[in-house]
């Protein structure tokens, strides 16, 4: 199991595509040059164009003998600087990352001053003009609990459920979100979320409607309503991609 | 006078150069561009080639008669992302940002843990290994003052000074640094730094030598001697520019 950090800039997402650079493929063909075995690496979930991780999870059958904390420092020797193994461990034969129950935190960074920093612009939407962080905060704890999450998806429906661990939600839109805060570090905004499972878009999703709380053109309690509806019109846009980090995952039963 | 910010990784530093994508260069470029007469600035001081800025100075000269305030939001709309106007403001026509006494901070940030992390590798320089920050604190404390600073520039001499309020100190290695501290932040240490002016590699010299220190390979008080040696070869290595962040600057007469 390796836990995966990546600069999500120059990478088409996660998922393997045959003529665009993707973590994913990245991470096959540098295990496949090392061991000398053809390597797919089994990811716990996609993350989309331009969208960074901390501690994205993937896991590998490999024959090698390499012990499994030593896959971090042989890889990263090979990797681009852009991608990392932060850390890497031998699991259980039978452990798949998308069949067993999780928790999930994102974050989603907001730059809000006047202009924007050079200096965050790969990591942070940049907002113009004041936000309420503490209407964002209040907004955010009405998403909190076991809710149908249908105006928080992108609007092709669950089908399209890119970003997600795909046994237990099969074409349902219902998740529980455990957590959600919205605090203010310095010039940014950073909304935190932590979930059994997020829908395609539904972090970002969220973060635009947060905005326009901060922004005052819509009320805290409006989330109730929004998820009511089960309606992706009635939610707020969908913040761009490069304000994204998956920060990590906790399994409940990882050898 | 306009504030700059921009994030160095793609530009060869801030002074123009024929070939090369300078700051000082695509500021100019723009500024003809949207004045329509040809403009030069003049930068308080430069940047090597990686090293970011969020408060670097400049100024020129026009006949435009856009009020000093609206220029970063019309240069703005121009410059690449990486370039960012964070203020402008008429100031009086003979103030020369190299012949006016200021005070200079810059910032030199460290990552401190067993693998770099990719969305801060532009902006940190990776140190593996513990580092004993408060000991590079004390060692800080001993440049504090007005002292020969010959062993922390870099060895061609003063002639090759680069980063530099030109007038003042002609041919002479002596600066006053007012403060400097270093401290931790989360995973990155944080060495800051204020003077009157700082030869070529100074701070990045600064920075090697109390990265040894907190590596325990000097004490902090070998600072002293190594600032009576006036001599190179007695000081550190001088650490990578990606680490390096020109803060800001404050004039002591600017209208």
């Amino acid at each position: 199991m390796l836990t995966v950090a990546y600069d999500g800039t120059n990478y088409k997402g996660w998922q393997i595509q045959p003529d665009a650079p993707t973590i994913e493929g990245t991470l096959n063909d540098e295990l496949t040059r090392l061991l000398k075995e053809e390597i797919h690496v089994i990811g716990a979930s996609r993350t989309d164009t331009g969208v960074h991780a901390l501690g994205a999870v993937c896991v590998f059958d490999t024959v090698s003998s390499i012990p499994g904390e030593k896959f971090s420092f042989a890889l990263n020797q090979r990797l681009p600087d852009d991608i990392r193994i932060m850390a890497s461990k031998q699991v259980a034969d039978d452990f798949h990352p998308r069949k067993v129950s999780c928790r999930k935190t994102y974050e989603y960074r907001i730059y809000n001053d006047t202009f924007p920093i050079p200096t965050r612009r790969l990591y942070t939407h940049h907002v113009y003009g004041p936000l309420d962080v503490k209407a964002m905060d209040e907004a955010g704890s009405y998403f909190v609990g076991e809710h149908d999450f249908s105006s928080f998806a992108r609007s092709q429906g669950a089908d399209s459920i890119e970003d997600e661990n795909g046994k237990g939600f099969p074409r349902s839109n219902v998740r529980t979100i455990y957590e959600l805060s919205v605090v203010r570090e310095g010039k940014e905004a950073v909304i935190s979320v932590t979930g059994n499972g997020f829908l395609y878009n539904m972090v970002r999703i969220i973060a635009g409607t947060l905005i326009e709380v901060g922004q005052g053109k819509r009320r805290p309690e409006e989330v109730i309503d929004i998820l009511n509806a089960k309606d992706r019109a009635a939610a707020g846009q969908t913040a761009p991609a490069n304000g994204l980090c998956l920060i990590g995952y906790s399994f409940d039963n990882v050898l």
